[in-house]
């Protein structure tokens, strides 16, 4: 340890200094950091005192939530490694205003458990909502499952408690709806993955919670049925359609053995769906059922029990898990608007399969917001050895993304796995701006270095 | 004219010339300005040769929409006038993505207008929108009646075409739900007043077009029993709450005599609240009408046709119009918390009531997101010597916003009127990490110098 790190962790109580290596590693295994100081702070303030010092020191920082991250964002590499799991109270929950208030390390199950005991809804839902943290949600700007209807983080948060890279605190806590004073410095925030300060609270938007909810899982023989499915569904539920899940043939089939659970629907694609209604209404399945019978969506399973609905959603949810048989895989978090689905994958695949005879392609993901989860694995190659095609994979892949409009990262973020194609996405012009910003907000460099911006 | 002003005219064609110095006035007559050229470019590839042009040879420029704002934004001080009236062609409808890409002259009730032909709802809805533009409305991130239900204009921008200060073109108008590369700079032009750059165009998002509106007008002793309304009519019809308008008796009185409309209800306080759901649902009015007799609003007007129902909007929608036979006002477009209003309006009335014997205090606002425009008349003052008082007044009105953990720029911005008052609400290390924002996005001073920061 550095002599100053040994400054630093005499200034913080003995349970602020934490030795689990653990933190090091990213969920995927996908990276190994290492880090000077493992700091677990207590409170705000002592995130104040421990960035003061770094600051006056020049010590890099890297912020950490629940370290399930998929692009290495919250992996050190020297400094302090910031967890700020600790910082894991709900300070407030205003239900006049819809509006709660967590402090970063809140989890985000936590969060939306807390909103419902007191008859509100915090809607950001994701797969790993069990163990990621506010903070990192806010950081990342987290997406999920019903993004069509509320929207990503950056559209939940009212107002941030943050701690600038010196140690100053800049808060806005109070939940106001309108607030248009100077530059939006809040959503810069939102999506900085760390680089700009440390997010130690939050003031989150509540709605109305849900007294209805009905579930479909049915089939479709193309994408562009699924399109139509989607638009058929708004027109007809408007506002209600808060999900809608677009899965292809390999991966139930993957998730099908991986649950021990049968099939829904036997079909080249699946749609999950789920209207949400703030009202008891109780005829809202009949009218959905009939409304995909009447539409020759006659292979449709609606669920009859709280206990159904959650078997179905596992099907959904646990494919990235069973689709780890298979291997290591390359992943992409890409989107492209909505009517460009199709002919995307479609065409990518055909272009994958020419460049690696036998690959196979896993698709799934959030069609009602165009973002796909499009997972590759080369059976060819040994679980190490699969790295070593990412960047052909990977310039296939967004070759085929940026000719539909789309974009390389939906919700995943940039880290350090995508940093080096920013510039695929972001005009040189935009990169200068981004760059202009970062000294702003961190004039000495010690907010996550390695992350985001390309050097 | 300056020579150089004379070079830039040249590269320009006849028509994008004007001598309409009625621009330099804004809607309120509160601010002339002067400018050197009036520019009206036709596209976004004239309003770069007019940057690129203006930035080497250092001459402002002030972008103007519909000239409708309240802060003096768009007033020029020197330099060019650049009214991006012109640009106004609505450029794509996406319904698959619920996007609508319209370009910054675009009057709000075309784009409105447009979504509607479309089978969608573009929500942001304001008094001026029959004149306001979309540029403008993002540029002061607009608020208006429906926030409670769809968030101000921040809410509703999926990606911006912008030209920076030395014509370099940002164009981000892919409809894309999800997209987070790198720090939001789409953000950082939402609610910056020209004093970034020049926005162009945007891509808006759309929402299910409602196929019923339900609008009440309902009396309430007091705002704490406004706010439990409030409460209620969310608990038992949630997210169908689009409007929740409050009006005091005296906005009232004046708007029921300017619009020769006789009043609906006879009370201290008014609601105008209104339900809409995407959905045909012939017994929402009825639900409604119960609900509030239920629960003792036994005195509530429900609209029965769209007849009566405009006839009740235009009560709420004159009074601005209507004080103005009051004479001269000093304004403020304030929020807090909705938990706060009550106290606010009680604590503010008293100590303005007990500096200035016979003020006269006009309220009214946007109760469901906790905004107000509370607005002082000055009986004794002539029209221009009401202006003497005007430090005075805003003295007591945003210590006691601030009290209540308010703002005091809710959703017109801040203009230059409000400059000197930014740091009242921002903290010093803010302003200086917006200085560093304006310095990296504008290093020449150019863009509408003068506003939104203070010196």
């Amino acid at each position: 340890m550095h002599a100053s790190c040994r400054r630093l962790a005499a200034l913080l109580a003995p349970d602020e200094i934490s030795d689990n290596t653990a933190l090091l590693t990213d969920q995927r295994r996908r990276y190994t950091g290492r880090a000077d100081l493992l700091l677990l702070p207590r409170n705000t303030e002592s995130v104040r005192k421990i960035m003061r010092f770094c600051f006056e020191n020049c010590i890099p920082v890297t912020p950490q939530g629940g370290n399930t991250g998929l692009c290495g964002a919250a992996v050190p590499d020297g400094g302090v490694l910031l967890n700020l799991g600790r910082l894991n109270r709900i300070r407030a929950i205003d239900t006049a205003d819809n509006a709660l208030t967590a402090e970063a390390g809140c989890i985000l199950q936590n969060v939306q458990a807390a909103a419902a005991e007191a008859g509100r809804l915090f809607p950001l839902s994701l797969a790993s909502e069990g163990s990621c943290q506010i903070g990192g949600n806010i950081a990342c700007n987290a997406g999920g499952l019903n993004v069509l209807r509320y929207g990503t983080m950056r559209d939940l948060v009212m107002g941030l408690e943050v701690v600038l890279p010196d140690g100053e605190l800049v808060s806005h806590l109070s939940p106001l709806h309108k607030n248009t004073t100077g530059y939006d410095l809040r959503q810069l925030f939102t999506g900085s993955e760390g680089t700009l300060g440390v997010i130690t609270a939050a003031t989150l938007k509540l709605f109305p919670l849900p007294q209805v909810r009905e579930t479909v899982w049915t089939g479709a023989d193309g994408i562009a049925e699924a399109v139509e499915l989607l638009a058929l569904i708004r027109s007809r539920f408007g506002e209600r359609l808060s999900s809608f899940e677009l899965v292809g043939r390999d991966a139930l089939d993957l998730s099908s053995a991986f649950c021990r659970t049968a099939k829904p629907t036997d079909a080249p694609w699946h749609v999950l769906l789920e209207l949400t209604d703030s009202e008891a209404r109780p005829d809202l399945g009949g009218l959905l059922a009939e409304c995909l019978l009447e539409n020759g969506f006659a292979n449709s399973v609606l669920a009859q029990s709280e206990g159904e609905r959650q078997t179905l959603w596992a099907l959904r949810e646990n494919i990235s898990a069973a689709q780890r048989g298979l291997g290591v895989s390359i992943k992409h978090d890409i989107a492209v608007p909505i009517t460009r689905v199709a002919a995307f994958v479609e065409r990518c695949g055909v272009a994958l399969q020419s460049a690696f005879a036998g690959i196979r392609i896993v698709v799934f993901g959030h069609l009602g917001d165009g973002s796909l989860h499009y997972n590759t694995f080369l059976p060819e190659a040994s679980d190490n050895g699969v790295y070593a095609f990412e960047n052909a994979v990977n310039d296939i892949v967004y070759e085929h993304v940026l000719a539909c409009g789309g974009t390389i990262a939906a919700e995943h973020g940039i880290g350090q796995i995508k940093r080096h194609r920013l510039n695929s996405v972001r005009s040189a012009a935009e990169i200068a701006l981004m760059k202009a910003v970062k000294a702003a907000f961190d004039p000495r460099g010690i907010m996550n270095p390695g992350k985001l911006l390309p050097d």
